[in-house]
């Protein structure tokens, strides 16, 4: 019933995604490993367009140069006997022992030097897949001791390496943008850039800021509590939504990674209502990879992995379908005029209206009526919130 | 044992935190108002220098013209006695029932007119008081359903609000300067602005960003179990910390407004080092008040209550004096040096050195042994929590 | 689409719940107080069978005699009027100042010997009703500092407590059984009994552990970040849920008390269907009151009231739809197979069998294949998350 | 300044804790494997009496009998050598990927069984050894998706194993209680039984609950927002504080098994003071070993390692020190008196008062003076924690 995937849609997986094996932090693995060609065939059959990947996803840590080479080989091969893309690319500074205090923000000078080494050469071969974005994740960058790390540095080393990866990109001539993945905790106890909120103001201290965006993830804003739909909303007001990883969570604990829907249904409602039609106002949309970054569950086989890949296209195209009929529903929208959902996004000075203005006008302050707010101008949240839960569940 | 509070020490309490009278969403009032004149006077002889206060702290919500400038007048005349100052002000968007989906950002625009003239008076008062900050927490400018509001519009009004009143006290010439408080959620179920790094984000987009910064709650954070000490950092590192509310919070849960000290103590260690002593690395502190926004426990009579105030600042003079003998003790220095935390300040480039250069050192890179990190090269992170562990227990 | 809710759906509704009047810790009414006739009629009306309520949702605190009798008779008079019945109550120990460190438990025993008595009386008045039982929500017995409440000592006063008020009810002659209601914190910082769990365990250590069970609130236990759905199977397989209350919750916050299905909208799907159909493996369901104890959004008037408790019977009564699609979907039914989710209903012995047979059974252990589980033998939950999801949507 | 610690402390780590290698989520080892004799000898230098494992940190999954053989006397070896005791042994039903679903849980019948044989080998090992429990962590014993697990099946699958296991200790004359570690999450979605009082309600439902008990964790209960020192206080109640778990935890997150006391260190204070003095009461405390269950962090090498197994003795026995003084303070005991702490432990009721000795009696009710409570009886509860918080800052 639901509606099949197509490259139209932008789905993208990342080859760490269906590529895990099932290893956390209490159990090894319970798959083998996926081969890079098997990966993009089958995501092809499925109706992705774009495989995403670390360096060492695709190849690992330490890999000869000619190893390496040998595996970018087949990936392209792959590329062209699929057409699928590969939109972005990003570097693991996370999983060897030489990052365990981090890559640009290490205590250590050379482990900085090497971490910008690494992500230099993988956005060389970004650029030579065709890649638009740089992915930043800096699952490392951070402590478990506020004494054993001095933030205000570790921000000045984090602007220092990435103002000088803005510089390569521009002086190599390469189409790339950056884009900041936060995540609050895990594996760090604290990670630097917590939330899509201090990423995007990290953004600002930048030397070329309008080369960097964000590339929030649904669970690792709800493993800070907050709203995601909410945060993506003020990415777009920003003009930052670069790139985004749809995934779900449950609830403020570990990192998940579930299927996207498979977490908090109701905001990736919101999140997919706002992603396609622009929220209630009607703002902006994105317009970029839809992009899953997520491990099928530990305990699935080959099968489970590709079941739960399709799982979550078929889950993004229903709540699109869901987020067109609730728009689209006389009720609904008699209900928002009564919340005055839309009125939000009028003024709330008149055309050229000073503050002197403002204190002129006595209906604005001294003759409002604000006890008529007390048992009356009831906003109807509740039922838009009813008649939206309704509309998810197909039952209108 | 623990110093006693000066005025030198800059230390400031919100009106509303001494006169809480107990009220939560289970129960009434368990202690009857606290005067304004008793409160600044027994602040005065427990050593703060500040008091802070909401417009209806002083007067209640509707008062008329004289009801107002009767307390005001007390106040004065209470400054007058005592020596004590307003540094800071803020203004009640939240209480009344017209505030019941906000202040700038309700969906009701007469409502969002009502609330930028309130806040406007309350700015005149603090500028007559001499505060140097307005403070704006916005607890109502968020929403419990994704679909009632529309964010990007919010933010939109958001801006356009503090845009105009950033205009209106740099026309009236006043001091002051704005700063946002986040606060992830309670009482809404998602606030607009959620975290320090929301709020640092959105003051880059307004028309004077240089009049805002924020004001950071201690327990505001961690209620999205974010690290607090980090947090301010990053403000510090944007040059944005304005102000700041001390308080303790238990985990993420309610907003618990403890005493300062009663809650993440670790943190609040880490929190004072940082403030006193600019971090690790000798950054730049903050010489703004100190100022506690926290809640006497309801189980409290007034002695309770100022036991509590009173023990707010020993806490904090405690923490200042544990900080200052852990940077002073040899064996702290020795390990911080195999830490190798203040080598963090160290640029990871070298002076002029260019992306072309740090491609050309091959020991950066093609020769650098990130094998050694196996085994070996550990950070001694743990013995250095330990150490700051015996400092902050007076073991050592 | 939704079904219409009946009696026979047993749909009952906490006076409070309706009556809340909108104050929260940040701000006062914005409602005025709904009377109980009006309640009561209103609920028939929508199709509620019953009221429930503590003693000062129906007269206030401090009431005389007089005043109380005359709301009592009200009360009897309209549920005489519309056939509602009161199948629960429970005692107002929490609002009162004298209840500010708890009524069973508080440091004060003038304290505990009065929230005896009030418990008494309400139980009088329970069984003059026709109530079957007493909800016991302990929000004041707690603390929020270590060392200001002996733990020990509070649960050796509960459990005389209520042991106290089994011999009465049972001496008395009352068909009235008890529910604990557990919550983990919120008015205090720590609440007794935090848990579902830790109230299960403290039934077994009373004098007539058959007169007591739980009553658990979806929002209570997922505010500690527990699945609501899985802690009601432990509680049903302890044969001790009396009673529950429904709502919704948004993650690890302030308790937010939303419209069932509201919160987390998976999880209420899978709590209807354990309460419905008794779960996967078909075992015990629950027969008792469906009652709801959730508030109106402070931004409602009482339109919305009455939308808002319509919304949660409807919610109910589609989720209960979804349910029953989902358990008779031949592929749904397969992929169970499957998944062996049934399978674990069989014992794990034989017949019979003891230690020693299974020590002498080599197909158990020498010769148990565990390779075949490293990428093979996948359970395919996944996919039936998928069916589950997609059920829930009303997407097959 | 920390007392030395020595074997009378009871002191014990586990073999996984010490010998953890730095796996994580996002990164493999970044320490070679630990060898049993080098944690025995180096565990009885620094001064603890206990070395506890699961099967699999002593010999891997999959070995040979003779490998099997080979470590368990180099174990018995090292003890002889050394003195070190074996209190506590434990079984590894998460790693192995058939152990994917669970053990005594898992869907699949022959997994149970397989698991049931493991457990009762490693019985007979610790029995062999003199260990006196067998700590039950069922950390694989849950589910992701609410439809993949029957809970109410599963709860009695674990009934049926631990019954059998207890039938069999008992026929073998084994002194082996068992203890049940809850979690509430991590490495599954949700784990059975996920928290302490889920555990001791369990415990009531098997057929021989006097030989079941609880081996809670630091950080488990803190990853649910639980007071440990709370808990642990439930446990003792219902005398089925059989084992314990000290490690550390910041707020709710990922699973961090810090050193004990490098988290919540307020609570870890209250707790040392319920473990060594029985609590403000006096009541029961603990005799059984003080057991670590921790993780050196990722970023240290060996000497970190044996850094942090020496830290959490140090903190506890600062600790112990500062609860000692605590409670010998003059001004702490009159301060405990004002707030009525140990009132708590006389009865509510007389002795032989009946419930209508109590509803005869007008002082408890009628004439009892609520109105006091307003504005008056303060508790005295934040002046407490404050000399609390000072003497566990070393500063009286």
């Amino acid at each position: 019933m639901a509606p099949t995937p197509t490259r139209d849609d932008k789905f993208s997986f990342g080859l760490w995604t269906i590529g895990y094996n099932g290893s956390d932090p209490f159990g090894g693995p319970t798959r083998p490993q996926l081969d890079v060609v098997e990966a993009v065939t089958k995501l092809a059959e499925l109706g992705a367009y774009g495989l995403t990947f670390h360096d060492n996803d695709l190849f690992e840590f330490g890999s000869t140069d000619t190893e390496r080479q040998k595996q970018i080989d087949r990936l392209k091969q792959a590329m062209a006997d699929t057409g699928i893309v590969v939109p972005m690319v990003t570097t693991n500074l996370f999983s060897a022992p030489v990052f365990k205090d981090g890559g640009f923000t290490s205590n250590d000078r050379g482990v900085r030097r090497y971490a910008l080494r690494k992500v230099m050469r993988q956005i060389d071969l970004g650029a030579e897949l065709g890649a638009e974005t740089l992915v930043m994740w800096g699952g490392r960058e951070g402590a478990e001791y506020d004494s054993s790390k001095d933030i205000q540095s570790a921000l000045a080393r984090y602007r220092e390496s990435v103002n000088l990866l803005a510089q390569y990109v521009t002086d190599k001539g390469y189409g790339i943008r950056f884009a900041i993945e936060p995540k609050p905790n895990e594996p760090r106890g604290d990670i630097l850039l917590p939330t899509l909120g201090h990423a995007l103001a990290f953004v600002e201290t930048l030397d070329k800021p309008e080369l960097f965006g964000v590339n929030p993830e649904v669970g690792h804003e709800q493993m800070a509590g907050l709203n995601f739909a909410a945060g993506i909303a003020q990415a777009l007001d920003a003009g930052k939504l670069f790139h985004i990883d749809l995934n779900g969570q449950r609830s403020i604990k570990y990192d998940q990674d579930l299927v996207f829907g498979h977490g908090d249904l109701q905001n990736a409602f919101a999140l997919v209502d706002l992603l396609e039609n622009g929220g209630p106002g009607g703002g902006q949309a994105y317009t970029g990879p839809r992009h899953f970054d997520y491990k099928p569950s530990r305990t699935e086989d080959i099968s489970g992995v590709w079941d739960s890949a399709a799982a979550n296209m078929r889950t993004y195209l229903l709540l699109k379908e869901r987020a067109a009929a609730f728009r689209a529903d006389p009720e609904v929208q008699e209900v928002l005029r009564t919340a005055q959902v839309a009125e939000l996004s009028t003024p709330t000075l008149g055309a050229g209206e000073s503050h002197d203005d403002l204190l002129a006008d006595r209906s604005a302050f001294e003759e409002f009526d604000t006890d008529a707010y007390f048992g009356g101008k009831g906003f109807g949240f509740v039922r838009l919130q009813q008649l939206a839960l309704e509309h998810l569940l197909g039952a209108r």
